[in-house]
């Protein structure tokens, strides 16, 4: 991604400079009170925040996001999938956009961080260029995905999934949450919530898409350094795992006699656990969610669904723990019957050279200590490098804590990492 | 409770002609229809019936069987758990009535039977008594208990452990149910549907009780009887185990920094399986209802609540089974903290044998098929009979099974226990 000859780094010097300016225009107040004001929305005890996907919670969100981004007479606009775009416009009207973005969903007991963060981010980039009058000749575009966690409706990275062509809109509208409301309805919900949005006109695939986050995991705070440069997302296996049963009366049924799904559902869960087993603690093996029906204590239980998430960076080995899911479950099951059913199947994904070289190279000239990381979350970032030269900027998080309502990050950091994201998006959006 | 002398015996046989008059006044259609007309309320596919206690389909219930009872002029009452009564007076106002009922409310995934029969039943046996012109010495009380079942808030049968005394409204007045629904606001909005009501203006102790109820088990069936003459109820322990983790991101904690609290609840769970193992197939253990929290794939389980439920008939086996759960439990825990509540603690009941035997010769006197066997279920007249003379009637269920939405029985069983509840009811009126 260099220019070549003596003036192509004249100019990438020149232009270095008014991203430079553009950067220090990111104001880490402005940045930290939008959180702060974004963290209401949906506000828990204990700091956190439950903010479901295409609930009422999401829709205040993106009202104030569009409040702000309307403010500085950015475009805007959202697709069928409900995803929110915010563009300053370039030069080259028919140029494709530099993107940036993350999502406003959070976990049910989530924090004030994830996601939220690379959507702000991305945000007071946009600001920060526009007050530095800073003219790219390309577009750059903030999104918000709809549902990136997965936590009301699945699975997750929904609306990345269907920007980028890998599912259609139509594959998850009949999905329901644990209160039996289908996606259709919420979506639709969500949608007639701003009318005023014009559809978003793809100018598709992006030149580039460059993601801010926290870490979600402990290294940078442990390494002492303020950006992680990501060189990849590791592999994810997501299965539902249906044991049908027989509910029966607690008090009259012999053991012999019944068909106790979760009794069979928790002899799964063991032999699973067994065979991800791993001395190195490198797979990561969790069933995070398990829906019991009819779920009263003197009813044999005739339903259980539980979630298995499954994730390793090794392509072969990712491949060979989601392959061996449905056996060991059929292996395990005693009385009842079983349906497995695969809902998120993404292979380890390695960022663009070129982006992860352009991002290390910011940090660096903003004179942020840094260190390259592979992320073991996934990102809407993940179905973005299918289409597009993809990389993502990690910010600390205390204790590398998330999904908790005790995620916290500090506001110098965010900054930081908005400071590499500005200037990335700047050199990303003349090439 | 026989009665002395030539006389005696005399006015004996004179009151058996005028109680079998009013026992083949039992209508089996009417009592049918009526098992229909209620079914409609919380009517679920497949035949089923989701009447939650405290429920707008509770409080259906509540005004159907009230508008039947009006129409007899019977008087009705109802206390501060919201135990409805249907009273038909007698000679002595003074005197303890005999009294019959069972529950109105179901199972999330129940039938058309458990605990409505016996409160149609002995409305039956009240219309009978009241079509037949027959005087009895004490009053004949019905009583519909609340939240027998416990699928919806715990413990069950807590209307009959409140009217006896065994336990407070205010014990239970703060328990909530799987949406957070707090049971003393349930109440109130139950109370309020029946302003019209008086309280119930307590006479007790009752001078005996006979509550009709469907098997629930196979026996009758099996033996081809059509009553059953139950002589007790099994014991029983109850437990809400509660195991406290931490939330983590599924994709970035090390399996091995987790405290993952499902994880743990299946370690218990396991554990305790192995231990009420039993070859003789006698020991009930059953978990029939896990709360996750946060309940999202990719979310470390923080919080995960599940029932136990124990049953033997022997005393010193339940003793010993319900005293191991807590070590046990705590044995079995690894990263998470725990904590055990029982929530209900019955010992096994004998019913008594006076009861016990009037009801046999009732069946025995209308000529229907009986047998003596025990319930594995357990009932309000459990509670009952801690403070008079108890005694219970079942009636065959399909293949007996219950706490199921196929669960079924034929109208001519249904009626042949009415009418030996009729009779027994008159019997014990005169004592």
């Amino acid at each position: 991604m260099g220019q070549g000859g003596a003036r192509g780094q004249r100019e990438n010097r020149m232009m270095r400079e008014a991203h430079r300016e553009a950067a220090e225009r990111v104001s880490q107040a402005r940045l930290w009170q939008r959180h702060m004001a974004m963290a209401r929305i949906g506000a828990i005890a204990g700091n956190g925040v439950n903010r479901p996907a295409l609930s009422d919670e999401d829709i205040a969100a993106r009202r104030l996001l569009i409040e702000w981004a309307r403010a500085k007479r950015f475009e805007i606009g959202v697709d069928a999938i409900g995803n929110l775009f915010v563009r300053r416009a370039g030069l080259d009207p028919t140029a494709a956009p530099v993107m940036t973005g993350s999502h406003m969903d959070s976990q049910p007991r989530g924090g004030r961080f994830d996601g939220i963060y690379g959507v702000l981010a991305g945000l007071e980039a946009l600001e920060a260029i526009d007050e530095a009058g800073v003219v790219t000749r390309r577009p750059i575009e903030l999104v918000a995905w709809t549902n990136e966690e997965g936590g009301r409706f699945q699975p997750c990275t929904m609306g990345s999934s269907v920007y980028t062509g890998a599912r259609k809109v139509e594959d998850f509208l009949d999905v329901t949450d644990n209160e039996g409301t289908v996606l259709r309805e919420a979506l639709a919900r969500t949608l007639a919530a701003t009318p005023e949005l014009r559809e978003h006109n793809f100018n598709a695939p992006a030149a580039a898409y460059v993601e801010a986050h926290i870490e979600q995991g402990p290294l940078l705070e442990q390494q002492g350094k303020t950006i992680g440069v990501v060189t990849g997302i590791q592999g994810l296996r997501w299965f539902n795992v249906e044991v049908f049963g027989k509910t029966d009366h607690a008090g009259t049924t012999p053991l012999a006699l019944r068909q106790d799904a979760l009794r069979d559902a928790i002899a799964i869960i063991d032999t699973l656990a067994r065979f991800a087993r791993d001395p190195s603690d490198v797979v990561r093996f969790t069933v995070g969610r398990m829906l019991v029906t009819p779920n009263s204590p003197n009813s044999v239980a005739s339903h259980v669904l539980f979630s298995v998430d499954l994730r390793h960076p090794d392509p072969a080995t990712i491949d060979r723990l989601g392959r061996s899911v449905e056996p060991l479950a059929r292996d395990a099951v005693r009385q009842c019957t079983l349906k497995v059913t695969p809902t998120l199947h993404d292979d380890p994904c390695v960022f663009d050279a070129g982006v992860v070289a352009e991002i290390e190279g910011c940090a660096q000239a903003l004179g942020l200590s840094h260190m390259r990381l592979p992320s073991g979350a996934s990102h809407d970032a993940m179905y973005m490098a299918r289409v597009c030269p993809t990389g993502m900027i990690f910010v600390p998080c205390e204790q590398g804590i998330s999904h908790n309502e005790a995620e916290n990050a500090k506001p110098a950091d965010l900054a930081a990492g908005a400071r590499v994201l500005t200037a990335a998006l700047l050199a990303l959006a003349d090439q």
